[in-house]
C-alpha cells in the first residue's frame, strides 16, 4: 500500500508546495522525499515508490487530472473510437520523471530496505479510463466489454503493454521487487476474471520475468475471494497481497505453499487503534508467520489514521509489544 | 432479488400512485400488485414480497425517507445515547400493512408458486442506521463497531430481535421460505464477520427454526468469499444465495454438499443480453444444475434492463432456448 500520505503532517507539507497531484509524482526531488518520509519515520523494511496507477493513461495521452477532495477525472472513453487519443510514442518520455525519482531512491535507500515499483493492473487502470474516474457499480466498462470484447480488449492490451514496459524501466532504473495492484478485480463474475485480470496479469508477469526472472512480483487481485487461488496459479507472481477480508487459514492452507502472502490489517483496525489493533496484528502474525509473509495493510491507509498507530503497530509486530 | 422493479413498465405505473417509497411497502393494495406483476408477466417459480429492508429501522421509531434519485435517508444513530429513539413496542403494529400484504399474497398466488419472505440481516440494516444511509466505506459504522463493540452490539441486538420476530410473522401471514439479506456482509475482516454476520444471522435462524422448523431459511451474505463455506456450517441456513463473484466449480465441490444454492448471474450480463447471456445462462445450469440449485441473479436487477432479457433468459433455462 502507499506508505506516505495524507496521514502524514510531512507529506501534507510537501503536498502543499504542488499545485496538482500528478505534478507531485513527475517531480522526482519531492516524489523522492515523500517515498523517504516513511522509512524516515518508521524504519520499515521496504519502500514504496509514491507514484499512481494512472500516470500510465497520463502517458498514453488520455486526460487525467486530480480535482481536489474529489479523486481523479478523465476524459472517458467509452468505445473503440475512444482509442485514437492513446498513442504508444512518447509514453516513456512522459515517464521518465517517475524513473530519475526510482534512481534517486535506489542511491537513497539504506541497501537493506527494498525498494518497491508498482503499477496499476490493466482492468483497474482501464475501469478508470472508461468511467472517466472513480466509480461504484463501473456499469459503463462491464457494458462495454460485454458487448463489444474484442474492443474493450483492445483497450486492456494497450494498456497491457505500457504496463509491463513502464514495469520494466523501473527495474533498470533500480526498482528491486514489483507489485500490480488490481484494486476493483473483485466485482467481476469468474469469467470476466479469467479474461481481464488474469489473462493481462499473466501478460505482464511473463514480459517482466523474460527480461528480470529474478525480479518478484507481487499481485493484488482485490477482493478475488476464492479464485485468490487461481489468480496465483495462473500469473506465476511470487507474491500476493491479501484484502482484509481473506480468512487467515484458509490463505496459509492454500495459498501460503504457492506464493509469499501480503497483508492484511483493516485499515479501519488500524485507524481506531487499542487492543483491537494489537490482537489482530498478533492474530495475522502468528496464522501467517511460518510462511513466507509480509506483514502490510489489507488496503490503504485512512487519512485520518494517528502516525503513532502505525509506530504501535510496528512495535508489535516486531515483538516488543507490551502485551 | 427483487423481482418487480423500476425495469417493469407496469411497476413504474403502480409507483407514481404513491408519493414515498414506504408508502408503497406499506399499502398492500399497491404492494401485492407490484409483487405480482414479475408472477404474471414471467411465472416464476416463486415470488418474493415487495418490501423495503429498511421497514424494521423505521418500524423502530427511527426516521427513514427515500429521496427520489438518491436512495434511502436515516437520521442516524451514532452511539450508544443515540439508541434511545428506539422503542421495541409497537413494531409489528407498525409493520402490520407488510404481514396484510403477505397474507393476501398467500391467497393470491397460484398454489405451485412459493411465497418468499424476507429481511435485512442485522449487520447490513445497522450500516444504513449509523451511517444514515448508503455508504462507500462504512467508516463511521466500523469505527462504532470497533471503538465499542458492547454499544455497537446493543444495536445488532435490538435489529436482531426484532428482525426474527419481523420473519416469523411473515411464517404466521403464509411465507413459505424466507430469506436475510447481508448485503454488506462482504466488507468485513473475518473476525468481525463472525461477530457482525454470522453471530445475528445464527441467532434469527434458530429463533425462526424453534418455531418454523419446515420454513426453508435462505442466507446470502453477500461478498463474503471463501467464509460462505463458514457462514453456512455456523448459521444453519438452508440455502444460500451466491454473489455474481463466487465461482460455480468451487461452489459445487464445497457448498452445495451442505446448503441449496442459489444465483447468481450478473445482472449486467442480464443487462447486456445476447450471446455472453445465453452462454452464461448455460453455465451456470450446467455448473450447479446437478445439485440443489435455485436459479437466480447474483444482484438486484439493473433498472435499465429490457424485460424481454428476462423473457429470454427464462427461455434459456428452462431448456428452450434456441442456441
Amino acid at each position: 500500500m502507499r506508505q506516505a500520505g495524507r496521514y502524514l503532517p510531512e507529506y501534507r507539507k510537501v503536498r502543499r508546495q504542488v499545485g496538482g497531484f500528478l505534478e507531485l509524482c513527475y517531480t522526482p526531488d519531492l516524489a523522492v522525499e515523500v517515498t523517504l518520509q516513511p522509512i524516515h519515520r518508521y524504519g520499515f523494511d521496504a519502500a514504496i515508490l509514491f507514484s499512481d496507477i494512472l500516470v500510465v493513461p497520463d502517458a498514453l495521452g488520455q486526460e487525467v487530472r486530480f480535482a481536489e477532495g474529489e479523486g481523479p477525472k478523465l476524459a472517458p472513453i467509452r468505445d473503440v473510437a475512444g482509442l485514437a487519443v492513446l498513442r504508444e510514442e512518447g509514453v516513456h518520455d512522459h515517464l521518465a520523471p517517475v524513473y530519475e525519482t526510482v534512481r534517486r531512491l535506489s542511491r537513497e535507500l539504506p541497501p537493506e530496505v527494498t525498494l518497491i515499483g508498482f503499477a496499476g493492473a490493466p482492468w483497474t487502470v482501464a475501469t478508470y479510463m472508461v468511467e472517466g474516474g472513480s466509480s461504484r457499480d463501473f456499469a459503463t466498462t462491464r457494458a462495454w466489454s460485454l458487448a463489444d470484447p474484442e474492443g474493450f480488449g483492445r483497450l486492456i492490451e494497450i494498456v497491457t503493454k505500457a504496463t509491463a514496459a513502464y514495469l520494466c524501466r523501473q527495474v533498470e532504473a533500480g526498482a528491486e521487487a514489483l507489485q500490480l495492484f488490481d484494486s476493483w478485480a473483485g466485482i467481476l463474475p469468474e469469467d470476466a476474471f479469467e479474461r481481464w485480470v488474469i489473462e493481462p496479469n499473466s501478460q505482464i508477469v511473463s514480459i517482466v520475468k523474460q527480461k528480470y526472472p529474478q525480479v518478484p512480483v507481487i499481485g493484488f487481485p482485490r477482493g478475488a475471494g476464492v479464485l485468490y487461488e487461481r489468480y496465483i496459479d495462473k500469473t506465476g507472481v511470487n507474491a500476493v497481497s491479501l484484502d482484509t477480508t481473506v480468512p487467515l487459514a484458509w490463505a496459509a492452507e492454500r495459498l501460503q505453499p504457492k506464493a509469499t502472502l501480503q497483508g492484511n490489517l483493516d485499515p479501519q483496525v488500524l485507524l481506531a487503534g487499542g487492543e483491537a489493533l494489537e490482537r489482530r496484528a498478533r492474530e495475522i502474525v502468528t496464522m501467517l508467520g511460518n510462511g513466507p509473509f509480509i506483514f502490510n495493510l489489507g488496503h490503504g491507509i485512512i487519512k485520518e489514521t494517528p502516525p503513532e498507530h502505525v509506530a504501535r503497530l510496528l512495535e508489535v509486530i516486531r515483538g516488543n509489544g507490551r502485551g
